[in-house]
């Protein structure tokens, strides 16, 4: 808790002196009834922006002291996240994506949207069921094991639910009659639910069994030119890392069951990352050393640094896999003088719920979440005081930031809520909101009162607590970006 | 095609007199050195907004005589949306939606968010592999027979994979620790991928095995307040449809497996229509005849009316469960007394993609896709002169036009494409053009090179072809609405 709002805290009065003019729900509870029991303020703040109607833990507790979950619990982020009503577990491996949760992953699929529209990604949506012949084609139905959700139909067809799309993109490229070598690179991607049956799924988000994945492939006139599309793919997942604020490692890697000649990880640094990577002290060398003779220590690349070992998670995966899967499906185009020719392809996977997992891991402490800024579910968390308290006039000065904001920072007309649970007092909810992990907190209280209104705004970021004018707030603010 | 395109296209030269200075690609075709080869005007044009990159087929062709795709066709919007290269068939009812498509029901998700969002609905997540106890648990394990996509996981246990959520949805609202009755109504929806085995899968996205659906589950302290919501959402229905311009009918309809007493289908008029309604000429009655006495003629609501039979697509479902599920799974809420009361439920459906193929249905000829403007792929498509042809120096008009949409229109930026497949004639690109559906086709041509150069622009809606003045496009193009 901050020193200044302790001070404020330590005053709140506890005897109810008026009644409340915060939004309150009829018992009925319906919008409409609400907006006419309600003050003229409450009528400008949605419902869904006041903390008390948000569906999640409405006191969140230490989950860890939660004998139903404890048995589960295995690392932070999991941990944060179903404390803060992120998530909530299902079957193993499987989670509801609570609504804080989805505002963040909607954001993330926008900045991913934004970084493959970048480079000319096109983006579409394949079945999940994925036939049995596709996958015997590719040998990929008995090489896959029992990582592979298998089901058949009522007629008796086998069917796979698909954790990857190798097969199914490449017939359809190879469906495409006149494909030309004017419309390559092609570059196809989703942003779609994957089925994997971990033997053990762990660390929540981190190793489940059905999570969100970004999966793109590209198809290319030549080597060359595949070669090219390749680095593009990883310079734009550098840059998408580098606007989440994530300190990103692109390493050399093995390339597994999907095949090709050319593979490389984005690791997270982290100490739960179940990924083991040597980094040269000296050059830009790293690799997993799944790739590396296990007693190697001196760097390949420039021979003299020594190698470092570090974990990380793995949130990106990239392969070239030259003509593996469009020889066997006849994926082809039509060259300059018109033949056809067998295309080369890459394939590139960025994990999306295990982004957001891995960002808490590496942001967070074990006290709260803390966001990159941009896909953080809110960036804004308004405090009025205590109900009842000396200073509880100052509530209505709390609706009406709130109002300002949405008013004078368009872009952040959803981004600001109110905690209304003015039962609960402003230290509670401040700790609540820190392990909620609102960029932003505004305290309101004595020193709005005051001729010249000031407003306590808390940086989670540089973890800075300062009193602002209304104006300063709204310059503040309007400088945070959104996506 | 128009008269006055017909008068430009007659005149088009076939001569090639110089070199297009139109974008192109170079051999690897990668967007750097595009930039390098191309035109000062083409940087300003994204890859992604040129009709020849595009991943849709080079030259639509009538799939109708296409041996391949010729026995599944079955209805007008399957073969529309096959022939635009909005959809391609994979299994059986399972579909790959091409980028296209997938620009279209993102916005379709968008205008959805945004009505569920004005009633109060939080959107969620849930996993789509569901646990067959919990279906043991409603008895709809057995219930819904060969339906149910059902599978085992390494562990032998089993699973079905959700074509709905009330057991999931009620589960996760029953661990919901202390919720009070002024959090209620609750209500939740998720967008997700649904799977149903169907026995026979038909007319495109219409019938599918594997298909989107909004669906929405709400909780509330009585039966009245639940009454109130279920009124709430139905007219959020209707809403949603007159924002689409689609004509919608709310008929009383039969509540099935899903179980309850009070139920309502959102239907499209349409001749393809698998469902039979009852309307009455006189009063605002409708229904499912699956809710009536076979024989029935005359209305049970103003007892005067005659009932007339249509047919229809069913879009919508609402359902008032009451506390069959809340009961079955225990989830309860505190109420004023701070006694633990079973919630009153409602469950909400919306075809995402059947709502974009019935729109698709009722509203376009054999000839072309008409969309409802709000949700069209593009809303804009610039056609600039074939290449070779006298006024073919229009191309660099064509190329501005486009720019400066996105600049003085900021909503419209990734809404206009260049047809900058000038080795085809005019005509054939107006053809192509009227199959995808464009809201607005601006044709630049010879009128483009006049003193007071003018754009020939034709909007699909009224069919009507106007020549305006730049600031005139611009003021057309400026009221467009976009979601």
């Amino acid at each position: 808790m901050e020193p200044s709002v302790h001070h404020i805290w330590k005053r709140l009065s506890h005897r109810l002196h008026r009644t409340l003019i915060l939004p309150k729900r009829s018992n009925s509870g319906h919008p409409e009834h609400a907006a006419v029991s309600a003050s003229s303020h409450s009528r400008c703040i949605k419902p869904s922006l006041l903390v008390s109607r948000l569906y999640q833990p409405s006191h969140l507790r230490d989950v860890g002291q939660d004998s139903r979950l404890a048995g589960e619990m295995t690392c932070k982020s999991q941990m944060l996240m179903q404390q803060a009503g992120l998530i909530h577990p299902s079957n193993p491996g499987c989670y509801y994506y609570l609504p804080a949760m989805v505002r963040s992953m909607e954001k993330l699929v926008r900045v991913i949207d934004q970084e493959m529209h970048e480079i000319g990604g096109q983006k579409l949506d394949m079945p999940s069921l994925c036939s049995a012949d596709l996958w015997k084609t590719s040998e990929r139905w008995d090489l896959m094991g029992k990582e592979l959700f298998r089901l058949k139909d009522r007629h008796g067809a086998d069917y796979c639910l698909g954790p990857t799309h190798e097969e199914a993109v490449t017939t359809l490229v190879a469906h495409q009659a006149n494909l030309s070598y004017k419309q390559l690179p092609l570059l196809l991607y989703q942003i779609t639910r994957k089925f994997r049956d971990e033997p053990k799924p762990k660390f929540g988000l981190l190793r489940g069994r059905e999570f969100y994945m970004k999966d793109m492939y590209s198809f290319d006139v030549s080597e060359e030119a595949a070669h090219h599309t390749y680095r593009s793919v990883c310079q734009a997942y550098m840059r998408l890392f580098a606007r989440l604020g994530l300190r990103c490692v692109q390493v050399n890697a093995d390339t597994g069951n999907i095949g090709g000649t050319l593979s490389h990880e984005f690791q997270l640094p982290a100490d739960i990352g179940e990924d083991r990577l040597l980094v040269c002290g000296d050059c830009s060398f790293s690799a997993n050393v799944e790739t590396l003779s296990l007693d190697r220590t001196d760097c390949p690349q420039c021979k003299n640094g020594k190698l470092i070992e570090s974990k990380g998670i793995e949130v990106g995966h990239t392969f070239y896999l030259g003509k593996k899967y469009s020889h066997i499906f006849k994926a082809s185009f039509s060259n300059q003088e018109n033949k056809p020719t067998v295309a080369e392809m890459g394939c590139y996977g960025l994990g999306v719920t295990r982004i957001l997992a891995a960002a808490i891991e590496v942001m967070s402490t074990e006290e709260g979440i803390c966001w990159p800024g941009l896909i953080a579910p809110y960036q804004v968390c308004v405090l009025p005081p205590k109900k009842g308290s000396k200073v509880d006039n100052a509530v209505v000065l709390a609706e009406e930031l709130v109002h300002t904001v949405g008013e004078a920072i368009p872009h952040l007309r959803n981004e600001v809520v109110l905690d209304d649970r003015t039962q609960m007092t402003i230290g509670k909810r401040l700790k609540d909101a820190s392990r909620l992990g609102y960029p932003y907190v505004v305290v309101v209280g004595q020193a709005a009162l005051e001729e010249t209104p000031k407003f306590e705004v808390i940086c989670q970021k540089t973890g800075e607590t300062t009193f602002l004018s209304k104006e300063a707030v709204l310059d503040l603010l309007g400088g945070v970006e959104t996506v």
